[in-house]
């Protein structure tokens, strides 16, 4: 099976300076690490990355700063959705003008309890606005933050109106039979597992490879299993490491541990800065976090 | 007791073109219309006005319509609150700079099952990046849709902090006992009721008045109960009809009814367009709205 995006892509963490506006220059540093221990793509300026807390302005400079490092822009997968519709076409319009076709898109997110058809509506209404041939759309179903679920009816609605756009999902809901049954129902269409444990079986399945936040430490485990599916051997010490890390990241909130736990593999403590209102660790967390850090395999 | 903000004001709706950009000289009619019918304020570009569907150059073109048509910038009460921190201070500040100094604040809403210190933090990391001294926030607790609660506790702490500027709350989540516990604690904090039943009991605890999405349709009745608290010949007739008004209005999906109606009120079908996610009534819906609109009080 061929899918327009696969394999294991980063929910790139975003590293801030000390004011907390992002430092591009370590940003780029990370993309070229995470490719070099084995991602495939990074999906920077999805939730981890923290993006819906940068301004349009910084989330460009963000995207724009991957490419000028060297970052290829057809490893590049940047999160354009936003709440405004006219914002989100603005976003993916600058990712396509610099040569960055594949971006993943939440749907509006602001308003609750919005019929299949008004998503619908807001979906197609962007896709038509961007008007752009070369755009591929990797969908978000991410309902714990977002609160917007995709429903499969939905996914596949736009599938049928917009076949050479819409791609792929990102499923971060976390059930597996769901990302199962989206891939069943729509062979070719990428179904990208965002929980790390969720990968082994959803490539037996139909599946198209993962965008998680783990990858932000552990690429070259989420490597392993995807390249050797068959060999046990292989995938059960790496998946075995991946539960390890991913265990310790969710001991704490997710998103400031993550980024604590780069910063602790890299020796740059400037990753514990996170933008409100997520929190940094406490200092009694961060030594926790560090002696336990110190024990993973 | 003298507040910041109070008395009867008007969650706007926001008129739209044929191509759905608002409708920049409908809508200061509109505005004109609710002065003269009674509002103290216009609190635009919140839920009801579809803010946050409109890009932050469009909420920009819709505060500045409003200016340039004649209203006084004390009378206007924009939303200016979006899930990333820049772009709050950015269309605070574009208040600000035109005369307007009153503002809702939505705390950033992407994330959910934040902390209240880490709201805390993004509220104080705005206000104090604001900077300006005229500034009053009215802070807005909007749970069913925004997702992320303020807590009273939370709420002291950003009067403690800001006592200045922090000067009230729009408490759309329906529960009286919640707004009156605010104002008990906090006399001279104007808490403004969501719902247009509780401005009278809010009132008589210690309230300041509301904002509501039905005084887009029938100001005169909610200034009647405003201005004659203790007249029941005057206010039982007044509730009743608000409360006709407002039942017909929560008959089908609230925003675009609202809208609907006003479109009936006025005899401008136009105000029946609503941006995405949201849809416009149906057909059905639309003639079955009319025949009851006409048997309204």
């Amino acid at each position: 099976m061929t899918f327009a995006v696969s394999g294991v892509n980063c929910a790139a963490a975003t590293p801030l300076n000390a004011d907390l506006s992002p430092d591009l220059g370590l940003f780029a540093e990370h993309c070229h690490r995470l490719l070099a221990e084995g991602c495939h793509g990074i999906a920077l300026l999805g939730t981890t990355g923290e993006a819906n807390s940068f301004s349009i302005a910084e989330r460009k400079l963000i995207l724009e700063a991957a490419l000028e490092a060297g970052i290829a822009g057809d490893q590049l997968i940047p999160g354009t959705g936003v709440a405004a519709g006219p914002e989100t076409v603005e976003l993916t319009r600058h990712a396509l003008d610099h040569g960055v076709s594949k971006v993943v898109m939440l749907p509006p997110f602001y308003y609750k309890g919005v019929s299949d058809e008004g998503v619908y509506a807001a979906y197609a209404r962007i896709i038509e606005a961007i008007g752009d041939s070369r755009l591929k759309v990797i969908l978000y179903h991410i309902p714990q933050v977002s609160a917007v679920p995709l429903s499969l009816p939905l996914i596949g609605r736009l599938i049928a109106a917009f076949p050479d756009t819409v791609v792929g999902i990102k499923d971060s809901a976390g059930d597996l039979a769901n990302m199962q049954a989206i891939a069943a129902a729509h062979p070719g269409f990428a179904v990208l597992a965002g929980a790390d444990p969720l990968l082994l079986p959803l490539l037996q399945s139909g599946g198209a490879g993962c965008i998680t936040a783990t990858s932000n430490l552990i690429a070259d485990s989420l490597r392993t299993v995807y390249d050797h599916t068959d060999d046990a051997a292989l995938v059960e010490p790496a998946q075995a490491r991946i539960n390890a890390w991913r265990a310790l990241s969710n001991s704490y909130v997710q998103i400031p541990t993550i980024k604590a736990m780069v910063g602790l593999k890299t020796g740059n403590a400037g990753w514990n800065r996170v933008r409100p209102p997520m929190l940094p660790l406490a200092a009694a967390q961060l030594a926790e976090l560090e002696q336990k850090f110190a024990a993973l395999p």
